[in-house]
């Protein structure tokens, strides 16, 4: 660091994103892309936009915001797109909480949270999951903090019901709890139905998994008139422009082909089945996923000595050093043919281990 | 504002950004747009990124780094690109600035640097401009606080030369001082040839302006290694794939066909001076700008009022409310075409209210 530096940062520690190499083609299965290219559509709308991109982009999104508000039964006023979702993300804890108001989360989840936690000088109140790394709603009911919660969480993929959801939600009138549906698209149940009921509930949403536009950059924040108000009234202090007018048309195409993309989630569930069968088939403990990743560890060799025998023969995946998940890896739901490339890396590296297969 | 806003944010005003109506079409003449298309290079490049949307862009966003790093002469790692330069902006003041650490810039200047002081609670040292709107450099010198400074300054299109900005850095060397160029390539000089010399200064630009960006979202920190490492603690803390991948494509095509973009810049040179002369004429003060834009005052009509009739009449310029300047209108140099659409209506506009033209 600089001498330059605000001392407020001194001790952050960024996130680390998933590997993005340029130098080699692996099959990749470390950050959770879909393996499917985006809708003709999509790509016909972006190159529309790009004619035109010497005027400034709509800070309001007002046709995407309306064709989101279709698709999730909502009003355009309970929609804000923005830049990824970790940019609502971003917003919501910048927007509602502080030094007085804490935010609660897993000790096992998406591993943004603890750093904006840490960035805005947020008290983070990190709740265990249960022993089978499922989340215990029980644990957040009536806390009195703003809570944020990945369903389906991750790197796990495991999910909570609507009801569960709403118990927590309904026992913290005064807190908002963010609900992160970047997995939801994948057999989980989205709670975003719970928003007309519920004024303090905020759905977080992303393009990068289900409608293949991660390199797009597009989420969304859903929630009450009020939520979405008060978010704005910070983006509009961030920066109001923040997506630009491809990505616009990108997303309002994407989800004129929403058919396709239904198509693809259930494609994915069907590969995420035979994937995970063959993994146990091999010895693994496999969580059971609602997500397009696996999670698994096999009792032969360790999460990250996996890792990286996979990377050597050319199969990317992801693995987290912190202590109670570093026997896992989290894979991601590729094609049937990726998926049998990295079986078969597997089962080579387990022999070669001498594990009796 | 809903009851789950922190109360940090209570008093805060976010920024007001121009008019982009959705509704009809006028003689665009408000956001400083470039009225001239991006490269046909640019469409064809985030059209073809367009078609891998599925992957995740680029987060050290590489390719583009390290065509801005010829553009301007300097290695890659002292490039930071961004999503438009209001991030970098925004990025600078979060990194460097501080309840500790104040920030300087002149009381007429671009309108999202109170509004980023008061976000983060940095105090704002507000430094007026001389009587006839230039900034005296010797107001900053040895200030020992951080600084930014739009140069040219916006709404003014006034410019300081490299010297001046050289005083002011040197002077201040254990503070961060931002120079904001946003508008410097319609005439002003750069002063991004001292980013090697002083470790303490931070160059924005954006391509929004020059480079018929505005709707992509592309801007780029240039400076020292420290001060983009330090940043980039930031970015990887707040969105790591913050530059989409059509952007990145669409910025590193708008470099190579640079001598396109470079004529369009002289075209808006000749514009301007003809379209300050007819103002002129018509009884206006035109401040000398070396921007995109003029900002002029007629002793015939307030600014408000001209900007209302203008736009009755389908030209749309900006107006700012406060004090110093809500005599002046800011109007973006277009076309020679549609600068002949604004004079027309303002002799009209004139000759209505009996001025002697």
């Amino acid at each position: 660091m600089s001498r330059f530096l605000s001392s407020g940062h001194a001790a952050l520690t960024p996130y680390t994103p998933g590997e993005q190499p340029r130098d080699q083609q692996y099959t990749k299965l470390n950050t959770n892309e879909s393996p499917f290219p985006p809708s003709p559509l999509v790509q016909a709308a972006a190159a529309g936009a790009a004619g035109s991109l010497n005027l400034y982009n709509d800070p309001a999104c007002t046709a995407l915001r309306e064709a989101a508000a279709r698709l999730w039964g909502v009003k355009p006023e309970n929609i804000m797109p923005v830049n990824g979702s970790d940019e609502i993300l971003y917003f919501a804890f910048l927007t509602f909480c502080d030094a007085a108001r804490p935010i609660a989360f897993p000790d096992v989840s998406y591993g943004f949270y603890p750093v904006y936690a840490d960035l805005m000088h947020i008290p983070a109140h990190i709740i265990p999951l249960r022993e089978d790394f499922s989340i215990d709603p029980e644990d957040y009911a009536a806390l009195g903090e703003n809570i944020v919660i990945a369903n389906p969480n991750a790197p796990t993929g495991m999910a909570l019901s609507p009801a569960q959801i709403e118990t927590i939600v309904r026992s913290n009138p005064d807190n908002v709890v963010i609900i992160d549906e970047a997995y939801v698209d994948f057999g989980a149940e989205s709670c975003v139905g719970l928003i007309s009921k519920y004024d303090n509930l905020l759905v977080t949403r992303t393009f990068s998994k289900s409608r293949s536009l991660a390199g797009a950059r597009l989420g969304f924040g859903i929630g009450s008139e009020e939520l979405i108000r008060d978010l704005n009234t910070i983006r509009y202090s961030v920066h109001p422009y923040n997506v630009n007018s491809m990505t616009q048309a990108a997303g309002a195409a994407a989800i004129a082909d929403d058919a396709y993309y239904e198509e693809n989630c259930r494609r994915i569930e069907e590969i995420r089945a035979y994937a995970a069968g063959e993994l146990i088939a091999l010895g693994f403990e496999v969580l059971p996923s609602k997500a397009n990743f696996l999670f698994a560890r096999s009792p032969d060799i360790p999460g990250g000595e996996l890792y990286r025998k996979l990377k050597e023969r050319g199969v990317l995946v992801r693995w987290f050093a912190s202590d109670r998940i570093r026997d896992f890896t989290r894979i991601t739901v590729g094609t049937r043919g990726q998926m049998d490339i990295l079986l078969d890396r597997v089962r080579n590296i387990l022999e070669e281990r001498g594990a009796n297969l």
